[in-house]
């Protein structure tokens, strides 16, 4: 049996009792270590399970699905992905492989951050297409995020922003030179997401195109931070995007949300994290007047 | 300390080792028996938990809401939220009044149909508004849900549509008599939704309102059922809207999702839940070609 368990966010005990159950039996486990990480590492989970967990890069489980899978026809094994299994495409696709061996397979669901993200205040069902926010190059800077955010709250969606992480990069020299040396692991902060929101508005202004809408995005458009969600060390402000900029939300990992429209316990929510007297007044400005 | 803890979905096993220590350890326990059910009783929870469990229905919970909040004031109470306790603002409502009282309050996250819905292989990124459908009544029959899943569409968006739930439900007889009796539970299932929507695809039709665009629903649109998401009886089926009429998805809870524009490995996993030969033409016809 090929089991997909999620190991939830937070730390080693946010893993469910029958994820921890299968974790404990089965031959091998593997830990996904690409697309997000716990507040703890490694070694902290092979402590808290009692046993080895074996590292997977995105490289490895691209290569190695075929024989991975094939393990699982005699035996059991567990694929360990921080968050919920079944979030985005990325291990569909292992789901697809397994299928077509005829290999059976099981996924233990756990909290992610795109239901998680429901501790700022702001109801999931009214969050529209969630974004990716990367890195930008200094020759590569997409925009695509910034429209989908703003068409997010044209339709009075709230936009839930996933920003980048970059593990087990080559620098260009390294890559040329074939030398399998990586980069330390990088993670974008909400300020890093703030400016990079705050340069295509420069930009959109600059060529003229101001929209006068109330939905528009501006340096005082109100967004939520969060880091380490799930936590201990969980943290959650409510700030303009120009004062998400310089906000200090600690280490990775961290999510940024644009609100769309808000229901008054909503906005209510939001005023708990409010990092400003300026954004207090904001939001006592969005309540309908009683 | 006042406690939030997600059941997650399934059975008593699907909580997580840090919610558990908690329920253990707690002076009182409530569970939360009217947004959402476990494939499991409360017996079955007090048995896993090895502890009493109080039922607290809505009314409980609203009327109670400062009593319960004021216990947290000396000593540890803990609140059991099938799923994530914080996807609605049904529950933000208690952490306002938890902040109003000074009263520190920590949630533990866990899955919920609003993540765990990705076991469908659609990419949670791309669903739009989360839609309720609610049980039509003789003289009420709100359409508004249907205009949201079309908005979805026409946008790129899948929809997820959340099933009406009924319990401690009165009769207009017993409710103007005065008498606290109450209706069995009710639960939508996929067939019944999936004939409300076919019901707005008809009046609209006779009304002349017959949009020709290939994101209208129809009668063949193609959606996808799920029941007892997370537990090991799961099941889940595509089909067209006219066959989920009469799909056989057994007992409690059903969720449908319908999509919008599909990735060929959104596409390939919908395949893998095919309820027919038509229904895997469809979405082969739906891929690019190659």
């Amino acid at each position: 049996m090929f089991y997909l368990i999620g190991l939830g966010l937070g730390d080693a005990s946010d893993i469910t009792v029958k994820g921890l159950d299968i974790v404990k039996k089965c031959k091998r486990v593997y830990l996904e270590a690409y697309t997000s990480i716990l507040t703890v590492g490694k070694e902290a989970l092979e402590e808290y399970y009692g046993r080895e967990v074996i590292l997977a890069d995105r490289e490895m489980v691209e290569s190695m699905s075929d024989e991975l899978l094939n393990e699982c026809d005699k035996e059991d094994i567990a694929f360990l992905v921080v968050g919920d299994p079944l979030g985005a495409t990325t291990h569909t696709d292992l789901i697809l492989r397994a299928k077509e061996k005829g290999i059976e397979f099981r996924v233990v669901h756990n909290a992610s951050i795109m239901n998680a993200v429901g501790c700022c205040g702001l109801q999931l069902y009214n969050y529209g297409e969630t974004v990716s926010i990367v890195f930008w190059t200094d020759t590569w800077k997409p925009e695509s995020f910034f429209d989908k955010i703003q068409k997010n709250r044209d339709t009075e969606m709230h936009t839930l922003c996933l920003l980048d992480i970059k593990v087990k990069e080559q620098s260009i020299e390294n890559l040329m030179r074939g030398r399998k040396v990586f980069e330390p692991p990088r993670y974008m902060s909400v300020n890093q997401a703030a400016e990079q929101i705050l340069e295509v508005v420069r930009n959109r202004k600059a060529s003229g195109d101001t929209p006068s809408s109330d939905t528009a995005i501006t340096e005082d458009t109100l967004c939520v931070g969060l880091s380490r969600v799930g936590a201990e060390s969980q943290q959650i402000v409510t700030a303009t995007l120009q004062e998400m900029t310089s906000v200090d939300l600690g280490g990775p990992l961290h999510s940024l949300v644009i609100p769309g429209h808000m229901h008054p316990l909503e906005i209510d929510m939001l005023s708990l994290y409010a990092s400003s007297t300026k954004v207090k007044d904001i939001l006592q400005s969005l309540q309908p007047t009683k």
